[in-house]
């Protein structure tokens, strides 16, 4: 024996639904018996989701949580499996049981606690001090969590050194651009550089802001990704691992016995626990499975349909209603919407105006048409004028301005909210990223309702994933009016975006140097960025913090969104130029 | 020389405003000078502010600290000064400058950093490992950060052994109720364990959710409270320390020389380092300033009358506007605003409507006029009509249900926000803790605004606090008649909050339980709670959780309020009961 099945299960858990994800993690377990897998592992906080934040404040959590995990490890019988959990004695610690044949064999607490960005594990979490390293068989096993495979000198060194031939890395790792392939070299060079198998386990789904991305993989110990699982979507990546080639491989390593200068970074101990699951008799034959990672529009889109998704459906939602204007952002979200939970479960309502061009309804209704959603228009022209009406006193001499702006904006606030609350619709909202940062929308007005689509989306971005979605299925989803026409909101006579904003193919560069950077003012100019832009890019952020503080959550696409991943402070006499 | 003077300037600095803070601390440093004061010290983060969140993470914003800190120091001519900032090197620290006479004498690096509630110390520093005591004059000094002081066997242990006689403890502690007489116990006790005197320096002033409440205090080594500054006010604490007691006191006390038997919980290590400055010639006699701790009531409002007094000015608004309903929390709302503001920076907007009864408005009028504020009624019915004109097809055929009276808690919102957009008036929102709690609020309609002053204070505390303001002028601010009767929303004939909720004196007591102290559904029962009631709380706080997320920031007065101190995921599959 010396082979090694390993299932990865990559499943998407709910936050706080122990009962449906034990669930879930039992029907994975069964599938991975049926593989003839020897182990089957599950991701970071599998059985309470993650991040399930203050809910760890609470001891009857913690303690059902505890009592779940236990009715899960009655059934391993057959099999060794590895379920994240939480773990708690006099404290609480994000941990990982490793059960086997219906027993607890041990478990290992994450020692490298992120508290940055999205993550806040320092505030809930004690750090564990020990690395047992597991023998399945005639194999050696380590498991850790993970940040800790992160840090070259954390805890796989001590479980290299206690004999550990594959490392189990179980994660609840948040999608954003760019972080795929920047996982998978460190992955493959932690593999080399330790002579091991590594094997790469994240979750997928929707929590709030966040979304995950799956794309488990599996690294041999020369560093060659050997087996992929799905972007977006659950998958079990199974795999065989020999260790007899892994014996062959150390052996012919010549920078083998060297030793190393540098000592592990953690004051942990390395132990060894052996692990009972009888083998299986005999199993199926394996091709090993790889999934080709999605283009980078592709994969920022299916981020969005798996984000909104989730949130629509775990927070129990049938439908989803979206204002319709005609314009490029809105028509995105529908179309996200549409993929997200079918045509059937979303509505658009248009609300045109005395302002709006007929051209814009009409493209509203072409956009509908062509997802096959349902639609209405519902002309804000009364309230419009009562609302003129009943200010007109209070407003005498004043000169036209943002106000009877956004009062337009907020009627249709208004509309699409009596619709919500009438019909138990969730409102999904249109706003994009680089209008989030500049504070070009309307708050309780385009900025109310549940769930933001595409707030972590800039416009240039907007544009590129329009284009992508029309590209999909053969025929254009999003008409090409909408794509061609400069963007507007519609709410004065001839009112353009740029009247307020620069370009957005200049705008979203300095957005991005500014706001995910924290690029200064002086390095903003350096990189060739025009002073009036960086300049009106730093007050227009930054004087808006109170918008986005009230904004609903949406998916985070970049390595720095607004809400969780950003916190600034409302008051804030900063001066940055 | 066997006395010290030490001065503890309990200043309001701002969030960011670099220049603004220097100045502050300038003026408090000559004011010091000027009373002979041997030592003077600032508060945790004085110079940036407190907390500076994610400004932090700005290189810029730290190397201007930094530079700003270097020109305080300069100015620390014929004194010794110890200064909250923010220190960088490879990492940043927050960190007290010592300096005197006008050369940097040492900087201390904050060991404990908290990161629970609402603090999130361990997302941006890095903790220190020296514990330096300082010679100032003939008098040794240890100073140490906030937290710090909390842990018995902490840096005071390290501090005393090296010879400390005194400590200074720099704060940012945010309010809550009831923790000014937890601070008096624990530091008496601190002081009288080390045979030390314990100087204790808090901030004051609103940052987005927190109020800070100053309150400094200076025990002596027997554990005496000896002086006490201010709440809620800018204050400079003085008074004379006495080192020749300070030795008759440890010669004369029993326990000493019987050592320890548990070593410092920290690996840091203590060194000394000499103070410049010489000693003022002469100096004014002192009385020592003892300041009353406020009552309980009292107390609370005056956290809300500094909290919306800073959200409001400095973030740059002029004035304030209040939908005023007639009843309690409105009313509270707008004295409050009223106390923080100035009667002339407060505008009252009563929008009747087809159901609110006649006295409602003849309330609103009174209060307005008792208050002396500006007031103005908009009927919201002409909008309420064209609304429900509107949107008559869509809605045919259903019942009238929350939706109708929805939209007349959103119209209003729309006509405060048209109010504020068109005069620059930032809008205070009304509602209070219990509605927050449930969700008994309409998000973009009662909810719609800039600061919710009263959203972490309970139902029965709102009475309380109105009792108590009609208490302290001699003549009732706040009509009889709004404070008698029964609570209700006026959205449909005949509503009463009692409809929809459990009497509030009821309800609070089981929110508190489920929100501030995290007690199971069967803890509750155990309480003695109704079954029926702990089920609707549960149900309806953790439903609501949306709601909440949209919410305006407010002031935090409980020991847990929800923002940024209570972090509930939306999507949440657990069942409490």
């Amino acid at each position: 024996m010396n082979e090694l099945r390993v299932a990865l299960a990559q499943t998407n858990s709910t936050v706080g639904d122990l009962t449906g994800n034990a669930a879930k993690i039992l029907h994975y377990m069964e599938k991975a018996k049926a593989l003839g897998a020897d182990l089957v592992a599950f991701p970071e906080l599998a059985l309470t989701g993650y991040p399930p934040e203050d809910l760890l404040l609470k001891p009857q959590f913690v303690a059902e949580s505890k009592a779940t995990l236990h009715k899960l490890v009655k059934a391993t019988q057959g099999i060794t499996a590895i379920i994240g959990f939480v773990d708690s004695d006099t404290d609480i610690y994000n941990a990982a049981a490793i059960a086997s044949n219906g027993s607890l064999a041990g478990v290992y607490h994450k020692i490298y606690l992120p508290n940055y960005g999205v993550f806040d594990e320092d505030r809930y979490f004690k750090a564990g001090n020990e690395c047992p390293v597991f023998t399945v068989g005639d194999s050696r096993i380590g498991v850790n969590i993970c940040e800790d495979i992160w840090h070259a000198l954390g805890p796989i060194t001590l479980q290299k050194d206690a004999g550990a031939q594959v490392i189990i890395n179980i994660n609840g790792s948040p999608y954003d651009s760019g972080k795929l392939s920047f996982r998978e070299r460190f992955l493959a060079t932690r593999a080399r550089d330790n002579e091991i198998y590594v094997c790469y386990l994240n979750l997928i789904g929707g929590q709030d802001e966040l979304v995950f991305d799956g794309a488990s993989m599996i690294f041999d110990p020369q560093g060659t990704l050997i087996a992929r699982g799905k972007q977006f979507e659950e998958d079990l990546i199974i795999a065989d691992l020999d260790m007899r080639s892994l014996l062959r491989h150390r052996l012919h390593n010549p920078l083998r016995r060297k030793g190393r200068v540098a000592e592990p970074a953690i004051a942990a101990r390395a132990t060894t626990l052996e692990v009972s699951a009888p083998r299986p008799e005999s199993r199926p034959p394996l091709s090993p499975k790889h999934v080709d990672p999605l283009g980078p529009d592709a994969e920022v889109y299916a981020a969005l349909v798996l984000g909104t998704h989730d949130y629509v459906r775990k927070t129990g939602f049938d439908r989803v209603l979206i204002g319709l204007s005609g314009g490029i952002d809105s028509s995105l979200v529908a179309a996200v919407a549409a993929d997200a939970l079918g045509p059937e479960s979303v509505v658009g309502i248009a609300m045109p105006s005395r302002y709006n061009a007929p051209e814009s309804l009409a493209d509203a209704q072409l956009l509908a048409t062509n997802l096959g959603i349902e639609f209405h228009s519902i002309p804000i022209e009364d309230i419009f004028k009562a609302s003129l009406g009943t200010l007109d006193q209070l407003f005498a001499g004043t000169e036209p301005n943002v106000a009877e702006e956004n009062l337009q904006a907020r009627i249709r606030g208004n509309i699409l909210m009596a619709l919500s609350n009438k019909f138990g619709w969730l409102v999904l909202t249109t706003g994009n990223k680089s209008e989030m940062a500049m504070g070009y929308a309307t708050l309780y007005g385009d900025m109310a309702g549940g769930f933001a689509v595409i707030k972590d989306v800039p416009k240039t971005l907007v544009y590129q994933l329009s284009a992508y979605r029309n590209s999909i299925d053969g025929r254009e989803a999003i008409p090409a009016t909408v794509m061609e026409k400069p963007p507007t909101a519609e709410l004065r006579p001839n009112q353009k975006d740029e009247d307020s904003l620069p370009p957005y193919p200049v705008l979203d560069p300095v957005l991005k140097a500014y706001v995910e950077e924290d690029r200064s003012f002086d390095e903003m100019l350096r990189m060739g960025f025009d002073e009036t832009v960086v300049k009106q890019v730093i007050s227009g952020v930054d004087r808006n913090e109170y918008k986005r503080r009230q904004a609903p959550p949406g998916v985070k696409i970049t390595p720095r969104a607004f809400g969780r991943d950003r916190r600034f402070p409302i008051i804030n006499g900063f001066k940055a130029f």
